[in-house]
């Protein structure tokens, strides 16, 4: 297949990367085209311009965010001029469900199709082709980028023809993570403050009812305190929760275990966190219990 | 070894009955006798006062909170007076923080020992002997009780020499798990009020990041709405969370989603929900959110 | 002193009456002129256009949210193309205070002065010129502004130079207000289970530590449930939240008393909620008490 | 009127004087007698034993908590066994709900009566006879009491005929103050951060919307750091707050902004703050902000 494959970042590198080792041409665009080298040398070409990355059956964007996202489709010579009647947005970033609707129904009043496939993994599950898709979108777009979730991920899940449904999925996902963190870190402050060891506390944890990635990945983080260099870093986690937290505004659903880590995650930064990893947060509970 | 054992219940029957499977001599006690029939039928013998299950070399105590804990164990002719010097008393109950540290200078000033061990695992795992044994008291007093873990359980843990340490590792794996359902219910309101389906979503959930038993468990509770009969009791849940907040008061430590599930449970409770699983619990976001 | 006013809803129409009354030359334009006709049989001219109202000294806007002033500040024939050099925008709608710092570096491009000035009072306060105006921005222009303030308010309180000052202080009195209603409402949920009578309640705060307007006022709401007609309708009240914690969140503060009430806001309108006033949500700890 | 007088602490020395004054008998007992001296020389009677106290009209106890007052009503010589029948206990202490229910049968079983009257006021109000008397009985026995509310008090609020109702009037006004630093200290922290003037804004609120003295008293606290000496102590609030949760959790009423104080008070105790006063929290949201 002819793919296009905008944004290469610490996620699209080895995403992009795989496309290429399953066969796929791999038309690469980067605004700074610097990152874009090792892809080249792997046999990917270079789109000098969003519009070049068009000329494809599919265009792939793995963005930073809502406002990275809308650079690439709006406006002359970008995606939604660029890409041919037919051809296939498939939109990989985590961003709003709000645009994810409006990105929706502007494809679809050019005739172009939109597939939402956002992914659950950090950077070493990417590279391992590890990571899990979780796709929304008409079946035979679905089905057209099969081989593209079957190169990068491991397991892919589809939530109906709404692309938006996955990024609803998406950030309801990182909100349990962040929900995780935050209920570790209370229990471990509880735990550290009656004088038990935090790391056999967290082992029992991991080795019984919580034996989940989830529960080892983000407990071992929080005890061993190595919030850097970060694997996601807390203006992202704060971005995501403010994203699950619109969402859930314009459905009316309350989320209050949201609130409680937007508020640590603010606490974080107005304390200088700016650089670590959001499990940084699992040291607002031990700070405020008078933990050293 | 020869072994008291008070507290006939849902969990005590299955944990009796591992004793006596495993060889030991049993003498159990019950408020009520009728539940200790069973047992009789097994090998067990029946003690007609407190004091009675207490001529042995450890008692076993697995009741329902601190009242009825306090009850076998202070007065005449109960634990405390009855035990001998040297005995052991092997406390299984969920009990306070507070209760605990008490046992333990009562029964240290009579040149008794003491043994925490509360467990975790519903019943069927009771009956299964697959319960989680968190342990503490000192070392060699735990070594004589480990054969009876052995009985009961699938792995124990210990926690130190102080006996209270395990009570307050049950209380924080109690409030984890409550955070769990309450974080799995926000996160369900959310995925249902966007008009997914929230079997796909848990089977997501499940197969990826968050495929630990808690989560199969008390997300198919939710899911499926199945809060009768009650595998755990939203009252002994409110219960759990006081205890939690007890001593994470005592302790000067804040957990906010404790006082988060704390309130659902009186929500609950406050409109008709005292037969219901603590599970129950996940009906309120949805309710929240104008779900039918 | 010549002065425009774009938008004569419930606040507007008196507050220009006043203008009036005071020997002012007031141009009025509306989006729906029918409005307007109250106002010029009062002596008012109506302009056809935004523009036409902006060939003044002083043009004041009173809208309902960011969407609606910014569509008659940005775009051809708009306040922002119309105003003169030198002329003053005095902005007294509640808006974001993000939207106020952009207005400001508009303005201030091009050559023109801005004022902020929201106003504290419901539209009683309004037709009795008893407002409390809250204002910030160059001290000649909130100079110039003063006699304005004067006709429409009892009291003018001036927050510095920087006109988003009056935006912030604007967000944190509603959130205070709305801080009222959830801990009253709150109380008198457990007063009304406990089985006391509301009212000698209510009566007994308000004549005792808690003698302010808003608490008689929003206690009066809350114990006669009288919520229609709406004085300030709730999805304006979660505007207004939301506002207030975008703010916060761009300087990095917690305000957990408005994520509390933010929730209480979506569970109104999630289930039928819209046409109330705010002060509904006082009925949502009566539900979850199980109060009738 | 013959009174007996239990409890001559700040609160009780400024009450027993006023009763002086006002021409009663009055037999002053305290755990210390150094504190009656002040009062026998104004013409009180020392009681040299609880009993003595008791051999009055109406005996009045004034003490820190429920584990205060159980001492000097359970026991030999202690007031249920020394009031004679027909004796009235005022009882004007702050304590639990449950207490006072206790209380209320113990005293009615003997054939005593018992009137709840807890104040609100700080020293200085109790100082100038002008605390607030909320006061819950049988009103016969109300009646009787009344001259005695009139000598401390600037008015008496009557809530009924179950005493608890008084401590339940008590204990949730307590919250309520404790919400308004809450939210205060949450509005300072945004004004704060966002660069105002705190003194200004304090002085705007307090003109005009929030003109009660709650909200002078607590915000000129806050905005001074004046936390030292102590008006109200941290630990006392800490108890207070944990008895209107416990009076709510009896009643299923959930107090979300009490669970938010709570949290507080428990991190300014975990951090040194045992000795400064309840309005000391806050400076927590000001930490979290980053603000110096």
């Amino acid at each position: 297949m002819r793919i296009g494959f905008i944004g290469i970042g610490n996620m699209g590198m080895p995403m992009a990367g795989h496309l290429l080792k399953a066969g796929h041409e791999v038309i690469v665009y980067n605004r700074t085209t610097e990152k874009t080298k090792a892809l080249i040398q792997q046999g990917a070409r270079r789109a000098e311009t969003v519009a070049h990355a068009c000329a494809v059956e599919v265009v792939l964007t793995m963005l930073a965010d809502d406002h990275a996202l809308e650079s690439v489709i709006y406006g002359q010579q970008k995606i939604l001029e660029a890409l041919p009647k037919g051809g296939i947005h498939l939109s990989c970033s985590t961003i709003s469900v709000a645009l994810s609707e409006k990105l929706t129904s502007d494809h679809v009043h050019r005739g172009q199709h939109i597939v939402s496939a956002p992914v659950f993994g950090r950077p070493e599950a990417a590279a391992a082709a590890k990571l899990y898709v979780v796709a929304a979108g008409d079946p035979a777009s679905l089905d057209k980028c099969q081989p593209i979730f079957d190169a990068i991920g491991q397991r892919t899940f589809r939530f109906g023809d709404k692309p938006s449904n996955a990024n609803l999925v998406k950030l309801s996902g990182n909100f349990l993570i962040m929900s995780v963190i935050e209920s570790l870190s209370e229990a471990l402050a509880l735990i550290g403050k009656g004088g038990l060891d935090q790391r056999e506390y967290l082992d029992f944890l991991t080795s019984t009812l919580f034996n989940a990635p989830v529960y080892k990945t983000y407990g071992t983080l929080a005890v061993e305190k190595k919030f850097q260099p970060a694997g996601f870093l807390a203006p992202l986690g704060l971005k995501d929760i403010r994203l699950a937290l619109q969402a859930s505004e314009s459905l009316r659903v309350s989320l209050p275990i949201a609130d409680l880590v937007r508020n640590r995650l603010l606490t974080l930064l107005a304390n200088g966190g700016e650089s670590l990893d959001w499990s940084a947060i699992s040291q607002i509970p031990a700070r405020d219990a008078g933990l050293k």
